[in-house]
């Protein structure tokens, strides 16, 4: 392992952390803010509030960790018992494996003389050749077994964090609807920030991707708000 | 277009919309449930409870179908996007690019004589090649534009139902506490349906994915009574 190799490694691991900070952060602001706004057209006190908020971003953050760790898990199982059937596929049923390992050449447009060495060449060594079936044939690629546990940590988190920001004028502010309007001030702008940077990192315009994210948080806040408002009558 | 293949597009379309309905139920059920227990641990009045808990089930139903519509549009700009620089690659560093597939072979153990003359036959058609690059280099599949948007609808749609499980005895139990019980009985037992289901579709035992599913929701529940109760002190 060289230390280019190394180097690149720690890039990956970093720009996933910071994934996973602000994919929790920018779903956390939406749906607490939104119940917040909500809440705020149909009680007075901000003490319910605050209450409703804080058993919404527990909630939230644990469904969203506990939800993707064991998602983690479940697709490590997926994963092992689909490896397993493959090598009893390769070892009993070799005609057919060989023949979808031939499908996967003709589809690509090679000649039936390249499909014929490729297949002869790939199933030679039966790891290689069940590995390739797991990628190709299923799509499948061999999950890391601490990611996903961290990852739904690190999301479980930030969403709680998240969580705080429209939640924390209801803190400050005794009267719901002067509390509201710092919420709203405040959320908007983390949510273009959050929206902004979580486009960078997927490859997307920041721009339009900061304003997309802005916008569902303003719908879900003014239809939870509007809605609310009506039951409350 | 034969039958057959028609017969296979329909039944594709009709498991799509399910697994949409099973993910947007068992999601539904979960926070919104969470929110009403935890509220339950703080205040009496069912009333504020039912206000908390639809403006829950308006805000995450449309932050998850306006976020999912939204995304899926994302998606498509990105492959275009994509598709436009593999063209441009293909064009005008044909060597690096043809280099890039000869990697592909490579990696899958073929001999060098194969590897060439794959690369030779596949690069001949400047379409096929840069299908190729975007499946095999990025990644990518091309998205069916249709499909984000209508998921994202019926997601949103399934998680506001399954939203309404957990609330509904609140509509008609005065005593909070009271509600929270039958609300308990109620959701887990649909939680643990709808954790079956979405296994069986994920292809995972049904039964271990079923308590999974249960025990997210159990867990949720129970951090947001305990947390919403210390707060009221």
């Amino acid at each position: 392992m060289t230390d280019t190799y190394l180097h690149h490694e720690d890039h990956i691991e970093s720009s996933d952390l910071l994934k996973d900070i602000v994919i929790g952060m920018s779903d956390g602001l939406t749906v607490p803010f939104a119940l917040a706004a909500g809440l705020s057209g149909a009680v007075d006190s901000t003490s319910v509030i605050v209450i409703a908020g804080i058993a919404e971003i527990a909630a939230g953050s644990i469904a969203m960790g506990l939800g993707g760790f064991l998602a983690g898990q479940t697709e490590q199982d997926h994963y092992n018992s689909e490896l397993k059937k493959e090598y009893w596929e390769v070892d009993n049923i070799p005609q057919k494996e060989q023949e979808e390992v031939r499908i996967f050449f003709r589809e690509l447009g090679l000649s039936s003389e390249v499909q014929e060495k490729a297949v002869i060449e790939l199933t030679r060594d039966k790891d290689v050749w069940v590995k390739f079936m797991m990628k190709h044939e299923l799509g499948l690629d061999e999950p890391d077994p601490k990611r996903a546990g961290k990852s739904a940590f690190n999301i479980g988190i930030s969403y709680a964090l998240g969580g705080l920001v429209p939640l924390s004028p209801y803190f400050f502010i005794a009267d719901s609807i002067e509390a509201l309007k710092v919420s709203v001030g405040i959320t908007l702008v983390c949510l273009f920030i959050f929206g902004y940077f979580k486009s960078k990192l997927t490859g997307v315009n920041p721009l339009t991707g900061g304003l997309k994210v802005m916008l569902i948080g303003a719908s879900a806040a003014a239809a939870a708000f509007i809605i609310a408002k009506l039951i409350e009558g």
